[in-house]
């Protein structure tokens, strides 16, 4: 059951074509639905468990027997019962989550908040290793580095992985305008895919550009075998500021998935040649 | 057999590891030894092979017995009998080579060559492949960019994937001086081998750095699973410059073999906290 969209906050090009794959591959979404009761209909392992759910389009009820429910909805900030307002922090009171400035300070300026339980950042281990890392070097080794929590690379380990750094097509779009972005973009058929003839076009990978900006890469998507693999050094190049040309300019490995960001530009030869 | 050195060019720290890798998992190697004789000992599939073969270091003489004969000993450029002595274009005499300047273009200013007959270039795809498209365009296409063979990433598909962009250690030290570099480094355990419990430390990654030049990152290598896939971004990275610091400060990506390359830097904080 998915409530409304897939992965939200993600470029939902990529987010749908991953639920593509999973569904082609024997999983069965039930969109825009919510379950509303859960219960027990027969003991014992795995026993059965009866599901209500109601469509968030029409309110319209629906029913099914599992054996499994597993809840995939996030995670609460447990702020509220450690009496945080003794000392006077603020919190955003309704998520719980902590709100504070690039420095990590709270609204106290000596105490400081960092991990899932910020306001507005990312929830991912090594965010939270990364500004507790810099806060203690900020506090007591002299450096005055702040966490940059813009182009977080991140992988969804879903069946069909998926790599990203940077801007979703959608906040790109919203950023800079859709007529200063450019997309290059490729399918590809990973090596150890080819022998079982398998997923041919399943396999993408897709760059976004800002023209106004030197071709600068803003965002980096990729979908397919080990892409967290890959996507972790793409991220540090987008934090050298890769542009379009650089990444052109780089010599691919092959044979490797990771090679198809570096051909995504076989097409500007044709052009430059004016053959296509 | 070996005849001198493993992957001579390489790395040798690398190139050893995989060796030690390969001993490990029941390949047993000949060192220092060359075949000079192979005879057929008996007919079939697989049939028996007889090998001879010289120790390089005193000359002693060595038999064994084989069902098959991998011979992986290079390449030769075939380009003494296709008429280039018509046409003026000289060749290294001994390799068959040819050299080009920087252009790609033979001594004769209008005949060039590219891919594996170059002399003192890379023998690999996507090389051949880039010089392919930029000649062309240099050509036909109005630009002017040449094919940079520096920095080209190559990883060697041994049992132990070993991926590598820039300077060995080696050459590192005869380029800068050896006060001049600074080696990170760090072994680490892919999380998919934790649960069989497999090769705690066999997995392995170093940066080193050119401290005349503000950090930054000359050679990169990695050995483990996808060090292929890890290697491209990381070889994007060195096209846009790549320093330690803007290494150190983009965030990992949790779980994956490649976040060892940005948290080769945990040593650091301990030390800033003059903890280490
Ligand atoms: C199922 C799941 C899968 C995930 N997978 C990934 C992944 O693949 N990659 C990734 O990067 N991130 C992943 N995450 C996110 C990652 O776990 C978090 O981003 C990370 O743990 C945040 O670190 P933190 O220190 O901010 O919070 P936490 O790790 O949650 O640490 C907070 C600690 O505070 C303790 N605590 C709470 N209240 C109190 C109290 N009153 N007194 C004392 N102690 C208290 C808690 O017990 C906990 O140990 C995943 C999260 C979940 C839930
Ligand atoms: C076993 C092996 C494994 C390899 N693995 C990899 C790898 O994993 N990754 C990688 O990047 N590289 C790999 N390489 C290297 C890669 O194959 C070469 O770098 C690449 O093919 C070079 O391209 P090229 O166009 O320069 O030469 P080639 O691909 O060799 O093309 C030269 C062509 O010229 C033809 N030719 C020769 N003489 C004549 C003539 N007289 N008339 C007409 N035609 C002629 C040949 O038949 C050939 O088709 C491997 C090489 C080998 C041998």
């Amino acid at each position: 059951m998915v409530r409304s969209i897939l992965l939200r906050g993600f470029d939902q090009q990529m987010a749908n074509k991953i639920g593509e794959y999973m569904e082609e591959h024997g999983i069965c979404f039930l969109r825009e639905i919510v379950p509303t009761k859960i219960e027990r209909i027969e003991e014992g392992t795995p026993g059965k468990l009866r599901v209500t759910a109601t469509s968030v389009k029409d309110g319209e009820n629906h029913e099914g027997e599992y054996n499994t429910v597993l809840l995939a909805i996030g995670r609460d900030a447990c702020t509220h019962s450690i009496g945080l307002e003794n000392v006077g922090v603020k919190l955003n009171e309704k998520t719980g989550k902590v709100p504070v400035n690039e420095k990590e300070q709270t609204n106290v300026p000596h105490i400081y908040a960092i991990g899932d339980i910020l306001e507005g950042k990312l929830e991912l281990t090594p965010v939270a290793i990364q500004a507790g890392r810099l806060l203690a070097r900020r506090l007591y080794g002299g450096q005055n580095t702040e966490c940059d929590y813009n182009n977080v690379p991140t992988t969804v380990f879903t069946p069909l992985e998926y790599g990203a750094c940077g801007r979703s097509e959608e906040k790109a779009i919203e950023a800079f305008g859709e007529e200063n972005i450019e997309v290059y973009h490729s399918s590809f058929w990973p090596l150890e895919w080819t022998v079982p003839n398998k997923g041919k076009d399943t396999c993408y990978a897709k760059i976004i550009c800002n023209k106004q900006d030197n071709d600068r890469i803003v965002g980096f998507h990729i979908l397919g075998p080990n892409a967290g693999e890959i996507t972790q050094g793409f991220a540090v190049a987008m934090k050298c500021g890769m542009t379009k040309v650089q990444l052109d300019n780089t010599i691919g490995i092959h044979p490797v998935c990771a090679e198809v960001c570096i051909q995504s530009n076989d097409q500007t030869i044709l052009s430059s040649l004016g053959l296509q």
